[in-house]
C-alpha cells in the first residue's frame, strides 16, 4: 500500500524530471464561481497529463535490471504518454497497448515519444490480457495505470505541491476537487494532503454515468458503471475505482460529484478564456464541479485539479465557439 | 531612463502580486523547431499577459497621493487590462480609453476588472489627445504602454526571470525572441539579461508588414509602418518603435524577424497541441520566428516569450481547426 513515505520518495525521483506545475486564479473564474478558485494546471505536466508522474515514479522504481528490459502499458491515452515519455528519458524501451479509437493526437504523440504501439479493439478485445501476454513473452514490466503503490505514488507528488502552494496563497480549509478515473490521482493527493494538509478535503469529479466513484463512496463498496452511456470525457471512463485505490478514497475523501458533458463544455471554455489553458474534457470534470455545484462545496475557496490537455483541435474548435 | 536598479526594484514591489510564469518546453516541439525551444508562458500571467507586470510597476511607483487620484490608460486590449487589473488590486479607480473595434473579450475584461472604458474610433480619433484630456480634466495619472520607465522596469522582470530560469534549465548562448509592439517588454527584457545573463541576446519579433522594430535597427534610427495593411496580430501592432524603447532596442538587440499570419496560425497550433497554453496572435509571433527562421537564430536552444493569450473563441477555433 501506499504510504506519505512513498509520496515523498517519489518526489525526491521526480525532482529534476517532472515539471512543478503552476496554481493559477482568475478574478472573472472566482467571479463565475461565486468563491476563489485555484487551478492546479496538470496539463502543463510532459506529456500534457498528470500521467508522467506516475510513470516516472513508477519506471524509477524498477531494479535497473528489470528496467533495462523495457516496459509496457494499455492506455486510453494520457498513461500511454506518461510511459512513453518517461522511459524515453530513462533511455528504455516502451510497447503501448492503445485502443484503435483512442483520439490521434494521443496515439500520434505516443509514438512520437518512441513508444512501439499496439492497437486493439475496446469492445472486442481484452486489453488486460493482451498486455499481459505481451509482458510475459518480451520480458517487459507492467505498468499499470493506477492499481500500482508506485503509480499512486507519483500522482500524489501532485498534492505535495497542492498543499505548499495553497499554503503559500493563504488558502485553507476547503475542498480539493480530483478528475477522477480509476482514482489513481484521486488516493495520491488523498495521501498526501492527509499529511501535508489535513485541512484540505479531496472529493472525486466524473461525467454523469460513469460516476462509479461517486457511487462507490456512498455505497461504501466498489459499485461498477454500467455498460454503455456516452460521454465526450473519455480520458477518465473506468469500469470501476481500482482495487488498491478505492479502500484510500473511501477512508480520506468526501462525497463525490458527477458532471454534466455541457458542465464540462462550459469550464473548458472557462479555462481558455480565463486561465488560458488548454483543458481536455476528462481534465476539466473538476473545474465543471466548482462552477456548477457550488453549493455543496464547504470552505469559502476551491482547489481543482485541472488533470489534462491532451484533446484534438477538431473538438476544442467546437468547445469553445461562441455561440 | 530605465536602468538594471530599477528593474530590479520593480521586481521587489512585483513580489506577491505578479505570478512568476513557467518556462515550458515539449520534445514535440522540440522537434518541429529543430533546436531546444523554451517558451516563457506570460499567457498565464495577470490579465492573461505581460502587460499587468509595466502597470503594476508604474502604479506602485506613484507617490501615495497621487495614485489615489486614480489613472488612466489607452489601449488596445492588454495594457488595459493590466492597468485595470493593477488599479482594482490597489483599490483605486481605472479609466481605459480603447478602440471601438477592440476585440470583445478585450473590452469585456477591462470592465470586469472594475475599470470605467470609453471607446473612440481608431481612424477618425486622436487616442493621445482623449487620453491627455481626460487625464488633465480628472486629475488621473496616465500609465503609457511604453514609453514610461516604470512601466519598461515592470515588462524587465520577465528578463530577470528568463536569466533565473535558463540557467535552472542549463540554457545559455542562445537567442531570446520577444514579440514587439512599442518595445516596452522587449527593452525591459535586453536591459535585465544584458545585466544577468549576457550570453542571452533580446530579438524583435513582428507581423511582416507591420516590422518597424527590425527596419527600425537594421537602419539604425526610427522608420516607421506604412499605413494600411492588415493583420490578425491586433496587440502588437504600433505605428513604430518608442521613443524610450528605441535606443535601448538599438543597443542591446539583434537584428529582428517579421512573420506572416500563416506562420503566426501555425505556432498558435503548435502551442496548442504541444504546450496546452492559449497564445493569441500578437504573443505567437516569436514561436513563429523559432519555428520557421531557425536558419537565422544562433546556438542550439533558443528562449521564446508567448507574451499573451488574450483570443476571442471564434478566431481561436478557427485557427486550431485541422486541415
Amino acid at each position: 500500500m501506499t504510504d506519505i513515505a512513498m509520496v515523498e520518495a517519489a518526489a525526491r525521483r521526480l525532482e529534476g524530471a517532472g515539471r512543478l506545475t503552476p496554481l493559477l486564479s482568475a478574478p472573472l473564474l472566482d467571479e463565475m464561481a461565486g468563491r476563489r478558485v485555484f487551478v492546479k494546471a496538470e496539463c502543463l505536466q510532459h506529456t500534457g497529463s498528470f500521467k508522467f508522474r506516475g510513470a516516472w515514479s513508477a519506471i524509477s522504481a524498477l531494479p535497473e535490471d528489470i528496467r533495462g528490459r523495457g516496459v509496457i502499458a494499455f492506455s486510453s491515452g494520457n498513461h500511454a504518454q506518461g510511459v512513453a515519455l518517461a522511459a524515453c528519458m530513462h533511455g528504455i524501451s516502451a510497447m503501448i497497448v492503445m485502443p484503435s479509437d483512442a483520439p490521434a493526437t494521443k496515439i500520434d504523440n505516443t509514438r512520437a515519444y518512441g513508444a512501439e504501439v499496439v492497437l486493439y479493439d475496446r469492445d472486442r478485445e481484452d486489453r488486460d490480457a493482451i498486455g499481459e501476454k505481451l509482458s510475459r513473452e518480451r520480458g517487459l514490466t507492467l505498468i499499470r495505470p493506477y492499481d500500482d503503490a508506485a503509480v499512486i505514488a507519483g500522482q500524489g507528488t501532485v498534492g505535495l505541491e497542492i498543499a505548499r502552494q495553497a499554503r503559500a496563497a493563504g488558502v485553507g480549509n476547503c475542498d480539493v476537487l480530483v478528475p477522477c478515473g480509476g482514482g489513481g490521482l484521486t488516493s495520491g493527493i488523498a495521501i498526501a494532503l492527509s499529511s501535508h494538509a489535513p485541512d484540505l478535503r479531496v472529493r472525486t469529479c466524473e461525467p454523469a454515468g460513469f460516476d462509479d466513484a461517486a457511487r462507490s463512496l456512498a455505497a461504501g463498496q466498489i459499485v461498477p458503471n454500467q455498460p454503455g452511456g456516452r460521454t465526450i470525457c473519455d480520458a477518465i471512463v473506468t469500469p470501476q475505482p481500482g482495487r488498491m485505490t478505492f479502500p484510500v478514497m473511501s477512508r480520506l475523501c468526501g462525497p463525490g460529484f458527477a458532471v454534466s458533458d455541457d458542465e464540462v463544455r462550459a469550464a473548458m471554455t472557462a479555462a481558455f478564456s480565463h486561465l488560458k489553458i488548454v483543458v481536455e474534457p476528462g481534465g476539466a470534470v473538476a473545474l465543471a464541479a466548482a462552477l456548477y455545484r457550488g453549493n455543496e462545496l464547504s470552505g469559502k475557496d476551491v482547489i481543482v485539479v485541472a488533470s489534462g490537455g491532451n484533446v484534438d483541435g477538431s473538438l476544442y474548435s467546437q468547445v469553445i465557439l461562441p455561440g
